[in-house]
């Protein structure tokens, strides 16, 4: 745990802005982690993660378990050589992945056995094997195994929450390198009796940083909230908060705005290879007609690659011809912009001025059409 | 024409160094053009071309004409604008993608009647609407309509000429742009008098450059040799020569040898798609489970961004989870290396040691595996 610290610098309300230091660098919070799912964030290169300013990336541990293989990636000199990028790097624990993705899972208060969505050969994830592929992965933050159940299920976030406690405690105890952050997990679905609960265990075993889980899975946004507001309340402020999964431009001025630190989403790129331009108050669906003869950028005032160079009707023509390009251009629009947003949500509360950086967000639709 | 003007610099034997500049800037030759099939070079953006040090792209009359339309791109501000490359672009005249990819041919005299492979919608090519086609692109260079015929049939070869040649005659009297230059091609399948008797009639009419069609598309490669000395005496050694489709290293050596000074091929970016990586003397198959632990580079001397930066393992990973990343990294080296060899090529030429440069690929096999 040496080589990682969270110095929190300034606050502006519940809104935290931090200094995040890990072994292969200080990542400023609050921050969007670009998520690098297979070994690569999709569609871009490392010195284009460089060149758009990430600091930290996300990868999936149940991925690279399955392909090519937590012990190849260790032979061949851990994640960030494997994929030739040595800025942080945070793996989470697979569970979420094991839970939404695999095939013909079976939990048990042990583990969870599941199928490969690759090749329907069976495995096994117990606490002590997540961190041991993690451990083999070599991230510089890693995370505790957890269950994720359906937010409005209470009864099946009971019992899950029980299994994900003890889980939490033997992942703890099974850990041993001291050069990467271990994360606890909070889960308890909407209900606040449980993630109270799930908080004061968490927190009482004490872990680097807090990860929140289970949240924009299907629940209303009134939930969400409120959860966040009361983890606020429950978590230690001098560790890091991570919001699990959520990052659109109002997910971040909203989550920062209830105490998270660190978020990461799928969005900004899936969305990109979909043909979607992600704009701050909305996105920009490129195969649409009206686009066919339009010369101009994305968005008038972007300064990134794709805005600066290239206009919507190209930019059509590249998703229309199903070109590599198009998915290319729009990931690096849309990472630009989410990145974009973290930082100036950033200096907002650096300047006092988070409230007012947050009223400029107010009406905005949650990532609906624009133009 | 005006804008146009070939340089020869100098010879070695047969082989030809020169410069040729064109509206949007010199290109020296030999050279390898980057084949940019639907106003994208795949799977690269116009700044990696750039920083490869590509001096000139090409892009197909027929892809741009169905889709987004040549008219369209017009509007657009013209080809360079839309794809945001200002460096020199040649268009061919779609005459080969018609007869190679087009359903439901029907040529005649006046010209050819297909349908689009996208939508199946009828159209018709003729030399005069050829022309309007890529005055409304806008490249540097544009090229007749030609019939592609079987290189082994003579009969087919010997009518399709007749239409070619008189195609050739009214796309000159067709072309208004003085911006543009117009290059001339040669058919004749691997049929001596028929190449000869197109070399006089092309040269005789007069062209900017003259291109090289209907070679190897199946023929032994003695017979594509053979064709190619052959015209290095008929053509005026004051114009570019173009050899059509040919682009592997093998290819860009042994043409230079012969006199060629201008080669495309999709060779490099497709077979990069497919996992193949190009090396001076074969490719590299990255599927190939010998690659699964592999932590060297693709080629240990190679100064592209993936040899530096990645292993073969970790872009065998890639093609195999079919991320973009392998694509992209694969499409940069393959490109790094053809223009590389091209760059290597002229520099011997220059310093009158191409034979020794030539004698290193003597016992290369053409595109073989290579480890």
């Amino acid at each position: 745990m040496t080589a990682f610290r969270f110095d929190l610098v300034a606050t502006d309300g519940r809104a935290r802005a931090g200094l995040l230091h890990t072994p292969h660098g200080t990542v400023p919070t609050p921050v969007f982690m670009p998520v690098g799912t297979q070994g690569t964030v999709k569609a871009v290169s490392p010195r284009d993660l460089q060149d758009l300013g990430a600091t930290i990336i996300l990868a999936n541990t149940y991925h690279l378990y399955l392909r090519p293989g937590d012990e190849r990636i260790a032979r061949l000199g851990g994640l960030h050589r494997f994929m030739a990028w040595d800025g942080p790097i945070l793996t989470d624990s697979g569970g979420f992945q094991v839970f939404s993705l695999a095939p013909m899972r079976r939990v048990d208060a042990d583990g969870v056995t599941f199928r490969s969505h690759i090749d329907g050969s069976e495995h096994r994830f117990t606490p002590e094997k997540v961190i041991a592929i993690q451990e083999n992965l070599g991230a510089d933050i890693i995370t505790c195994l957890d269950e994720c159940a359906p937010p409005m299920d209470y009864e099946y976030n009971r019992q899950a929450l029980e299994r994900t406690h003890a889980w939490a405690q033997r992942c703890q105890a099974a850990h041993r390198r001291t050069d990467q952050a271990l994360f606890g997990i909070v889960q308890g679905g909407v209900f606040p009796d449980l993630r109270e609960a799930s908080a004061r265990f968490i927190t009482r075993l004490g872990f680097d940083g807090y990860a929140i889980g289970g949240l924009s899975v299907g629940e209303p946004k009134a939930q969400t909230y409120g959860v966040l507001e009361l983890l606020d309340g429950l978590l230690p402020p001098d560790r890091p908060r991570y919001l699990m999964g959520m990052g659109t431009p109002q997910d971040l001025v909203e989550g920062v705005a209830r105490g998270v630190d660190m978020f990461d989403c799928v969005l900004p790129t899936r969305m990109a290879r979909n043909g979607g331009a992600l704009t701050r108050y909305g996105r920009i669906h490129l195969r649409n007609a009206c686009y066919a003869d339009d010369p101009g950028p994305l968005l008038p005032d972007c300064t990134c690659y794709t805005c600066t160079h290239f206009s919507r009707a190209y930019l059509r023509h590249l998703i229309l011809a199903n070109e590599i390009l198009g998915a290319y251009l729009l990931t690096l629009h849309n990472l630009h912009l989410i990145l974009t947003v973290a930082r100036e949500i950033r200096d907002a509360i650096l300047a006092g001025r988070f409230a007012a950086y947050r009223e400029t967000f107010g009406s905005a639709k949650n990532i609906e059409e624009d133009g």
